[in-house]
């Protein structure tokens, strides 16, 4: 993991986000932490051009509009006919029917290289994109979300990421898991949009996008445990969190 | 408010919020903090099902244009009519002529159950209801505010909270006082909006709105006083306000 | 600069912000640190209205999209009419030429009085202007930088500042500079954009818009070292920043 940040540091990719309104601090600080280039930009008039000058494309769908969604659905079209590594976050999958007509169109659109979702989430985006699953139940278990996500990776070719007390990367019948990390991340708003911005930074310098999917969320774990090693408490944990990737990029040791 | 707040906590209300796009960060943090699920969604094809599986629905007009408006109206609409409880922070009203209209717009498509704003707020709101109020001035007294809110409440059957050094609960004719708070809290941008959030969440777990409101209030008095005890710059403030959000609901003390 | 510093604190200028998503709650804490008092718009419905009661309106097209670009125009050619102080933040200029466009039309619908950017996008804003610059390279050197500056502003009448290691602040012929700083600044998102705002509340109050310009970027540069003195990361440096902003505001020292 450590190898790929370094790699990170030196290209310092440019990371397209059009993703919610909520994060876009966060998001841009944590990408900027771990020494990606991150830019925000969501006109229809503009995202072709800036996805052609980026490494990767991230899409996240937490506050979707239809404007938004079509200058998503032209980035990723564009992007995966430039080879653009496409990261997608479905945030909020199956809370409404709006949100899952999204998903099905824009994963119909362009089968992005990386998903990476709670196990709710992934459940709900194998089913709306007409996916029969087996076994999902509204508890969400990890046993079901596998299931659910081996699908949606077989049918998308997508590497999918699962995130919970244990994160799950599925690519096709490969499961890699990944422990690091603390409940706390949970009480901190755009943990996981952070860690699907930071799956798009490793996208852009690693093709081997389960490899890159995993050493995303080994790092996201890793600097969980560091900032809880210095708070407690939520919106300190969310600062010391973002320190705690820079820290980690920049500390000799290697760990 | 010891007691709701432990009710949070156990329910985990889902508080759907249509706000404005300075504070969601802080405001999905906040929530977060005690205990609440924040949801952050405007597109107005989807407000009606998120507000349907939602215990509150918060509206915050700070950055408002005509497709955020027309979806506040849906979903308030909609909220009326599920019985979800309505909070409504008219963020700058009496700024412009704009602000204005929608402000009366929107509380005659349907009456808030809560409504907070600053005096000054307050008494625009009661104006551009086309509500005359006697002895208004710009200075935005407590006596006038007071005098503005027990109209307002009187008309739509809302509780009405003035933010100031003290914080006022009007309902109808009744006024509950809240002194806890100190005055750094005016130097953290969206303190206002993260009031009328937490309000929401009260109000998701207390049909009774005034003693919902005062809860709300209290709790962010106290946890003001908790955070000026940690520092006396405003940013760093802002960080230990959440933190004390999330302390005094995950410490055992009664206080 | 204190005396400047001071005036705003004094006057606590409304500064109207038609801004960007990423950045929108650290410009308003930014700006409440130092005294003066936020207001993001961006409806057309209600943009006039607003900068005419504003001191100061910043126009900053970070994450642009037709209906904000449309608001922009309408809200800087009244500003011009009323003679409210307009500064300007060609964020990304160069990227897109839906981005060049956008400078092209909104630098002729009304001059700026101040334009901040870094030093390629003041060279790509020279250039999309349909001014030909001569020396102009993608390194964006400080010399061909200020060269593009010098031409922007003699064309538009504007203060150019140039941010980098040394801040250029370039009317007409004159060009000021500033040394304070610390390059920790570029590991936080959203610190350009800051320094534009500061620059629109230091316009409010001085009418030399380069010594209201100098004065702002010595004030960014100090309350940066400030904040080097206290953590080498860069989340809690965010914080610091601000905390430092306000500390030098309200410490009684002269500096």
């Amino acid at each position: 993991m450590k190898e790929l940040l370094l790699k990170i540091s030196e290209k310092s990719p440019l990371v397209h986000n059009i993703t919610n309104f909520v994060v876009m601090n966060n998001t841009a600080n944590a990408l900027l932490a771990i020494g990606a280039s991150p830019v925000m930009a969501h006109a229809t008039e503009e995202v072709e051009e800036m996805v052609a000058i980026s490494s990767a494309l991230v899409i996240n769908v937490g506050t979707l509009s239809p404007r938004w969604v079509d200058a998503m659905e032209v980035a990723m079209v564009r992007a995966k006919k430039l080879g653009v590594p496409i990261v997608y976050d479905p945030v909020g999958a199956g809370a409404t029917s709006y949100r899952n007509q999204v998903n099905a169109r824009l994963l119909q659109a362009a089968a992005p290289d990386v998903i990476r979702g709670n196990g709710s989430e992934i459940m709900a985006l194998a089913q709306s994109g007409g996916i029969k699953t087996k076994g999902v139940d509204s508890t969400a278990s990890s046993d079901s979300a596998i299931n659910a996500a081996r699908i949606l990776s077989e049918q998308l070719g997508s590497v999918v990421v699962i995130s919970g007390q244990t994160d799950y990367i599925v690519s096709g019948g490969c499961t890699l898991e990944n422990k690091f990390g603390t409940p706390l991340m949970t009480a901190v708003t755009g943990m996981g949009c952070t860690a699907t911005a930071i799956c798009g930074a490793f996208a852009a310098v690693e093709r081997d996008f389960a490899r890159a999917a995993q050493a995303a969320m080994e790092l996201m774990g890793r600097a969980g445990e560091a900032a809880l090693a210095k708070t407690n408490s939520p919106a300190s944990f969310q600062i010391a969190f973002i320190d705690s990737l820079y820290e980690l990029r920049t500390e000799k040791d290697d760990f």
